[in-house]
């Protein structure tokens, strides 16, 4: 954490000095806002507590709910969740109050007393190293509280608008807010009056039955039916031994049981599975009391028992595989020509089951893409265009979780005989790991994200993925550190050099992009307006292949350790050595001749490049640039 | 972290409900209180958090000043604070801002050319493994926030009474409660009216200049003359390449700065040794100015410079090696006749060089030391002659400590030309190493630490020092777990029962224990009180000599799985198995016949038994106890 530059600030660091609009934010919600941001779940507040790191955008949250969520909702959080809370600044204080899962236990029928559940296997939730960051399970509530507080202390000073209710949208094309949106008074003493308020973009993030996505004319696509689960979050006596682990339970009838302990050492919740629902339904699914899914519980996990106790949360949860085909306002047709206003974000273009842990998840990394686009363009770093790139990257990644959820929900369900292995189940799980873990988001090439021409540089960082930390250590103070864990969600792209074998101070081809990303016209930190500090765009780090103590800081070319602040210090913690026997060249598979690794806001690779490629890298920026001029193809 | 046992709450598990005292606190200081802590730096401010979690007992903290500590003094973190914040839950946090010391480097004049200095050497900060936490570097001021904000969040939501000094007390012998304080406004609009506060007990915490010292007419003894250090937190620039790294620095003239680097990244303190100071100097040192301490600066690091730009706070820091013979108010003569009322801790009763830094550190602990023995007195759970460990114990702790100050500090002083061998620095720092990070204290036996009959059944739990943690398996949840991390600031004793080779539900030595513990009247639970969880006193552990899924949970002691709370629900997370390659029994060097670890609640060793030894475990809480009538030695 750094802090204290401007000048020793007593307090809290995480609590940042108001500034921009920060200053004076208005308690009522005003007539314009650049960003006006629909429900304020996961995806909202995600998208919220990004944009509120940036002292001159104004945006603000309308929620219908009178206050913050208080139980229920999803409660998964995949170690990519974590990673990105990491990156707000609340990874650890998060998962010291989370359940954290380890291991998870497949339970099925004795083949001898098929009436009876055995445990059938055990399954490392991480057998091998996906993440550093745990999987977790914490109330979806916990997560929102804490985005919350980011946002509150943010520059911006953001705070949810309780108790409005989004009616409806205009894009007018007109002005400089050209989006119309009519808000509803939800609670408090003037319920029912109505607001119009303009704003530059939307950001639908209104869960499942989204009334943005309905303004903007999307509708959702898939199975017709929805598959429903009697969900409780209870405290019981059992002596189901397994209780405080993650557990597939499936009875000799075919009944199945989710459970997931939760948060506390207590709490548990069970998915009792109700089936598919039939089309003519009609509700009745829902009208499922607690007792009846207790009871069916207790058959289940027979010849266990299970008394509740007290009922924290409990609900029958009917969802369906369902999909828009676009997740902004821009028609089919009109791609290319205009540029989107209006975007929907999570449950409200994407729903699947419950049983991945998928739903909040992926919510939040749409959040996490169009955050930073929006602030990039808002501010004029980038051009309008760039906000086209976030249906086409999230669209499909909906699409591919979907296919997996199929997949996972049908083996699920399905009846121990009907298995070939009795561990088919297990072996799913522990083959496809990466993608519940919320890894397998793979961007393909686009403006955003550079042709794999020299991906053999840099195997460990594939193009289009998040880029995955390693471990290194920080000349400076000499401190092991991992590399990725500096990149946090203070919308800077990054660029990291890897070195080549020289040492600084040498000349070397290091030295040469050195000088060049400091000091040429084309370098895409030329950017960077006057008066800023020359990383306040661009996070650049240098890595080199000694160790830190054979390292000397005051060789290290200046482009890696600009000045910053009022007081024009040295900022020295972008110089890095690699640790004895886990070198991050080794572990990532990085060319010895040196590479660069550029990277995004929200953490995916966007570029490898050799150190020589000062004209690939400037004209990779030239498209993503508003005010650089396009180069011509070297 | 536990919470939900009492059903669901919505919300930060950190703050904990309201209880007790806690439920309609009063604003105003009241006439009568149960502990009354004088002064809110470290010494006190642990006191209070640690008798804040007890609802029962009435405790206020005045402090002279009108509001928080901003900045300035001490700043060194050792492991062992930080293994008592995480007791507290703040380690993570507090870490996470801090700057992280791994290694020291050593600077001296080059051999060559005496007045440049040179980098002499490097010493890893902890080499040898002496703890899992680190050493930091942060203000005081956060350390004191940390505190604060786990009383706020405590169930008696304990606050700070800024503005009120100290002026004097008198022990009355009178009444229940005997203790009169006089305090004065100190700030707000009432400055100077009195107030009279009649209170159980009081702890002096009010620092070198104590007034609750003078008042039981303690004095301090030790060197006449003090040692001075012009210190200085500033932002500046430099060429000096070690400014991000702990370092002693020795110039050829003698003169020699002691560099911390500080959290933020950028602030960095030194502390410029200004010498002895002569005892007629009359206060003449202390007008050093900051120009003159950084012009000395720049002296010492000649060939480097250093420009200051920002100075957040400068002082000239003069203190020397003095202690009181007594931390309480029981004169030598009535020791054993009368039990203290007034106790002194922290700067109040020692007082020592800022380069071993110490002082917060050992302050701290004085605090927790005293903290849960008025809690358990208060409670009725100890007897009264309980609070005559608390000066009998830290006393000593502070001479130790004096005299290793000392040491290091001639050491730090000397000329280069003075030591027989230039690394004579850096290896004294290395061998004592175990001192600094704060656990080299052993208490001696005594009522509440055993004699060390049976120490080679565990040889990694000495008797007397702190419980040192290592990784375990816990059962229920499959997570490893260093043990130790359970152990928090909740004033509960710990007995950790570390079993015999045979797995639960076999006849046992473990079995016959816990069917002991839980069922004799002479077993310490026995003393717990009716209607209260059978955990409340006593948190009893195990750990098999198994794995996790070689333990069959339903067949573990019901002792080691307490029903806890209104709906009693079984407690899951006090039965632990080995980690595969960091067993326990071998890392501690454990018994594999099994052995009993009680551990108090500061986390102290206070015995070391054999599982059958259930005589001697009912005979030494039978001293610690205020029911149990005291059992003959078998
Ligand atoms: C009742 C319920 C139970 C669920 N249970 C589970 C579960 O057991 N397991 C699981 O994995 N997932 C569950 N989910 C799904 C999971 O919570 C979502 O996948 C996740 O929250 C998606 O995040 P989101 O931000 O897209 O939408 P949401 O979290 O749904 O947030 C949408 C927000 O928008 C607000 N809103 C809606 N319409 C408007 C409007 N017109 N104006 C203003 N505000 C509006 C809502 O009040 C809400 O706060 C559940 C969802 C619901 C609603
Ligand atoms: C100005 C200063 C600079 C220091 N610099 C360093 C340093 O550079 N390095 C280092 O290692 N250590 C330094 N120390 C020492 C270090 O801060 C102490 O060792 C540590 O704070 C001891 O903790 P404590 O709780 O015993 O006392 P303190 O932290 O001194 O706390 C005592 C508290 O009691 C209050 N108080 C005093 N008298 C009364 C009264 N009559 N009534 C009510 N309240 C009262 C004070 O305002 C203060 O808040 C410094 C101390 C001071 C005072």
């Amino acid at each position: 954490m750094q802090f204290h530059h401007h000048g020793y600030v007593s307090g809290d660091p995480r609590i940042k000095p108001a500034a921009g609009v920060g200053i004076n934010r208005p308690e009522e919600l005003p007539e314009e806002v650049d960003v006006l941001i629909v429900g304020s779940g996961p995806a909202g507040m995600l998208t919220a507590a990004q944009l509120s790191q940036f002292p001159d955008i104004t945006t603000r949250i309308v929620e219908r709910r009178g206050g913050r969520l208080e139980i229920g909702q999803a409660d998964g959080i995949q170690a990519r969740s974590v990673e990105t809370f990491q990156a707000f600044g609340f990874a650890e204080a998060i998962t010291a109050e989370a359940y954290r899962i380890t291991e998870m236990a497949f339970w099925r029928p004795d083949t001898e007393n098929p009436q009876n559940i055995v445990r059938g296997g055990r399954a490392l939730d991480d057998t091998v190293g996906i993440s550093e960051f745990p999987h977790l399970i914490v109330n979806q509530a916990r997560v929102l509280d804490y985005f919350a507080e980011v946002a509150a202390n943010s520059p911006t000073r953001l705070t949810p608008d309780f108790g409005w209710e989004f009616q409806n949208l205009e894009v007018t094309e007109e002005g400089e807010y050209p989006v119309k949106v009519t808000l509803v008074r939800s609670a408090g003493e003037d319920t029912g009056t109505t607001r119009i308020v303009h704003a530059k973009y939307v950001v639908g993030a209104d869960g499942a039955r989204s009334k943005v996505r309905s303004a903007i004319g999307c509708t959702m696509a898939g199975d017709q039916a929805n598959h429903a689960w009697g969900v409780m979050d209870v405290l019981a006596s059992t002596d189901f031994p397994d209780i405080r682990l993650k557990c597939a339970i499936q009875s000799h009838d075919g009944g199945s049981i989710l459970l997931i302990p939760r948060e506390g050492g207590h709490l548990f919740r069970m998915y009792v599975d109700l089936g598919v629902v039939p089309e003519g339904d009609n509700g009745a699914v829902r009208k499922t009391s607690i007792e009846q899914i207790t009871e069916q519980a207790n058959q289940i996990i027979h010849p266990y028992k299970l008394e509740v106790r007290n009922v924290a949360w409990s609900s029958v949860y009917e969802v369906g595989h369902r999909l828009t085909d676009r997740f902004d306002d821009v028609l089919p047709e009109d791609i290319g020509t205009r540029n989107p206003r209006v975007f929907i974000t999570g449950d409200a273009c994407h729903t699947h089951s419950a049983k991945a842990g998928q739903g909040m998840n992926v919510s939040m990394q749409d959040g996490f893409n169009i955050g930073w686009k929006l602030a990039h363009v808002l501010e004029g770093r980038s051009p309008e265009s760039l906000l086209a790139t976030y249906s086409a990257e999230r669209q499909i990644v909906a699409k591919n979780l979907i296919d997996f959820d199929k997949e996972w929900s049908t083996l699920m369900a399905k009846k121990p005989e009907e298995f070939e292995n009795p561990s088919d189940l297990e072996d799913f799980y522990v083959r496809t790991a990466e993608f519940p873990a919320g890894f397998m988001t793979e961007y393909a090439p686009s403006m955003l994200t550079g042709t794999p021409t020299h991906q053999e540089l840099a195997t460990g960082f594939p193009l289009g993925k998040r880029f995955k930390s390693a471990m290194t250590s920080r000349v400076c103070d000499t401190n092991p550190m991992h590399l990725g864990h500096h990149a946090t969600a203070d919308g800077r792209w990054r660029i990291y050099v890897f070195a080549d074998p020289a040492a600084p101070g040498a000349e070397s081809p290091v030295a040469e992009l050195a000088q060049w990303l400091a000091t040429s016209t084309e370098s895409p930190l030329a950017a960077t307006p006057q008066g800023m500090d020359l990383d306040a765009w661009f996070d650049v780090k240098v890595i080199y292949q000694q160790k830190h103590e054979d390292i000397d800081i005051n060789a290290v070319p200046s482009v890696f350790k600009p000045e910053v602040g009022p007081f024009k210090l040295t900022e020295y913690e972008k110089v890095y050595g690699v640790v004895e026997d886990n070198d991050i060249f080794d572990v990532r598979g990085l060319s010895r001749d040196g590479v660069m690794v550029v990277v995004r806001p929200d953490q995916y690779v966007a570029n490898v490049l050799p150190l020589s490629a000062t004209d690939e890298l400037a004209e990779f920026f030239a498209q993503i640039h508003a005010e650089l001029p396009k180069k011509a193809t070297a």
